[in-house]
Order: C-alpha cells, then structure tokens, then sequence
C-alpha cells in the first residue's frame, strides 16, 4: 500500500508549520537549485508530480507556463494547495503518482520536487513519465541524495557530546529499498536507491541527460539558518535533469 | 608539478607486488565491471590512458581491437608494460596524459582505469580526449569514488577497538581539490571532484553519458578476499561510459 503520511493530521500539522516558517531545507538548498535549471516556462505545459501545496505549480503559471496540473497522493495537500495556490490555469489532482493515467494529454515539462524518494517502482514511474512527455520534453526532478538515505536504521551525523559535527555516517549503500526514519512522527518511509540506479533507469527508457546538480546552501541560507553550513560536508540532494529522446 | 609517485622505487615495488598477487579491489571490483560495459573491440583503435603495466591494453587487442596506444607518466610501469605485456600491435608512450597531444590521430575507443584521479585539471582533459576521439567514439573511465575521496585527512572506516567497521565516514564533500593519503609511501596526491562535476564536465564537453557503474565485489573476490563485504556499505569506485556526439 502505498504511504500516504502527509494525510496523517500530526505530521500535516508539523509539516505545514515548517514550511510556513521559510526557513527549511527546501528554501535555502533545494528550492533555489531546481529553480536555477528549469527550462524558460513561456508558454510551457507542465505536470508537477508530488505538489505538495502547489507553490512550484504556481511558480511554474508566475513564470509564463500556459497549464500546469499538479497531483499529490494527499488529500489534505491538494486541499491546501487549491487554498493558497489557486489559479484558472493549474488543475490539482489527487491521485498518487503512480496511479497517474492521463492517457490524452502531453506536456513540454514533468517536474517532481522531494516526492520521488516515496515511490517504491522508480523503473515504472521513469516509464510512465516518458510517455507523459513530448518528443524532446523535459523532466526534472529533486530527491534526497543516496549518500543520505542509503544507512539503515539511524541515518545521521556522528557528534562529540558537545554536539560537535564529527562526520556524516554512510552504511548499507548497495542494499537499495525500504527505509524507516522518524520525521515529526515514526515511520515514514522512503526508497534508497543507488546513483547509477538513478541515472540508468533514466538513459535505458528513452531519457538522455542534461545535468546534475548537488545543490549547496544559499549565503542567506547559511546566514538564517547557520546549521547549514554542514551540508557542505555531505550532498544533501540531488536534482536531475534530462530530455525525452526523439522518437 | 604533475606527480609521478609510481616512478618512487619503494612505491613501485610496493605496487608491482600488490598486483602480481592477483588478490585487489581491482581484480575483483573494478576490472570485472570495466570489462563487463567496454564495447564490442574488433577492428577497433584503442587509447588507454593511464595504462600501467600494459594489462588493459594487451585485454583490448586480445579482444580483437586491431591497434593501442598505451600512455603512462611513469618510464617504471612503461618499461614493465613493454616487457610482460608487449605486442607489436600496442605502442608504448610515457607521457603524462595531461600533455599527450598525438594530433594526427583519433581514436574508437579511450579508456581509462584508475588513473584520472591523479589529473588536477580535469576540465582540460575532458576536452583533450574529447578531440581524440572519432565522432561516436566511446569513452570510458573509472575512478575512485567521490565518496571515498571526499574526506581531508583520514579517509577511513569508523571502527571499533576489536576492529569492527562501524560505518564509513563521509565530509568535506563539495570541498572539491587535492587530497593526500598514505598509500605504500607518505602523502600520494589525488584529486576529489564531486559525482556533479564528473557527469556535467563531460555533458558540457560534447559527451553523452551512457552509464553509470558503481561496482561491488564479484562472488570469487568476496571468497579469496573477504574483508571485501564491506563494499556493499559503501560505493568503492566509479565507472562512466560515455560517447562522443556527433560533429
């Protein structure tokens, strides 16, 4: 069965008090890179696969796309994202990306921002993508580096008894799969999958690729939220960029 | 000035011994997998940069490439190359790949094993191999993890006092440049560039990238030497196929 943890009212709670205080992860790291390699939107059709409360489908209309449908397997995201990042020309969807059918439509750019680490058949949604995409469409998404979520059991950094920051600990890298980790409750889920597993998938069903990046914190990042400076001792993230191959 | 630590008699000797032992990451983690991805080789005219002692080159022409040159900065592994892995069909150069120019020559294939680690500009060489190679001439290099030569100083398994590894210890990470390990002599300089750069430096220079190999243990490796296990918790070296575009 599929997780579907943002559903869960206090993670929901937690979640939404964290990103309403915009200083996370995902303002100072994340959101700033993917938005540095996202092709010009002019007039663009996009499909925004794990929208959370729409602010990069919103972003996308903001920045001249033409349509934009985002999808989130919750309820309680779509429900907020239509709330706060409402717009005549974004259609919100629920439904896991998985499940995605959409078997009329095509779009000039699928983007996935944190979501995809919660997909279990990566082969099969990278499939599933492509057939979303026109010929020389692109698809970029951002997920937890492998260096991050390849440890089973406690995945952290290694610190003196004063909290000093010794190094991060790597373990389990090959095994890919299932892991657990508390985040605001216990249990929540993701999927550890290897760098070449990330990119090959890609390359063997129709995608050549464009770019990687491992994003580093911003210098107002690592002014406002000072603990960052840390991530530059480890990748946090990575973000892939690639085109549908001519057919 | 370009190190030349295999031309250190006491390295040398350390090295040849290790390899002739026929019991190493190489033999039972890398050359497996950089033989598993390289191309059909018959007929074909093959640069092996970084060649040692001929091993690789003498595997391309047992395997039907009609031509090698093999380069190495080292006149020590050069003159064992040409002495247990001589054929009239490879021509031996020392030269440090940095400066080869061979300007009246393109090549199908340039491979690389375990050397371009030691190159400090690695931008500069890409692009070299990139005018060496024939349109859709194939490129393939392997090098030792990002993972593994991130860290300054130690860079080692977190250990127990009864020796057992706890977990690998992973920092400075986007702190990309010169790193110095002891590995048979005191302070061999190797250089730490971040999986981002090693993929994008070839993408911007008119490759494709192909695939990505992260190898682990072969079943005979993990019996003859098995303190190898522990290379399934972290990634151990890298191997990137790509290929040259079209003009």
């Amino acid at each position: 069965m599929k997780q579907n943890v943002y559903d869960n009212s206090t993670f929901f709670k937690a979640y939404t008090n964290l990103r309403e205080s915009g200083i996370t992860y995902n303002d100072f790291i994340e959101q700033p890179a993917i938005k540095s390699i996202v092709p010009n939107m002019k007039g663009k059709s996009v499909l925004d696969l794990g929208c959370g409360d729409g602010h990069f489908s919103k972003y996308c209309i903001e920045n001249g796309a033409k349509k934009v449908i985002g999808i989130d397997i919750s309820t309680n995201m779509i429900e907020r994202a239509k709330k706060i990042n409402g717009d005549k020309h974004i259609e919100y969807i629920c439904v896991p990306m998985e499940d995605l059918k959409l078997t009329n439509q095509q779009f000039d750019l699928v983007i996935s921002s944190l979501s995809i680490h919660y997909v279990e058949d990566y082969s099969a949604l990278i499939r599933n993508i492509n057939r979303l995409l026109k010929s020389n469409g692109e698809f970029i998404f951002s997920t937890e580096h492998p260096i991050v979520t390849a440890r089973k059991g406690t995945s952290h950094w290694i610190s003196t008894e004063e909290n000093n920051k010794l190094h991060w600990a790597l373990d389990n890298y090959h095994e890919e799969g299932k892991r657990e980790h508390d985040w605001f409750v216990d249990g929540v889920v993701i999927y550890h999958r290897t760098i070449s597993t990330l990119i090959n998938t890609l390359i063997e069903n129709g995608f050549v690729l464009d770019k990687i990046v491992e994003p580093q914190p911003t210098p107002v990042g690592l002014e406002k939220m000072p603990k960052l400076i840390h991530e530059k001792r480890r990748p946090s993230f990575i973000i892939i960029k690639s085109k549908k191959l001519n057919e």
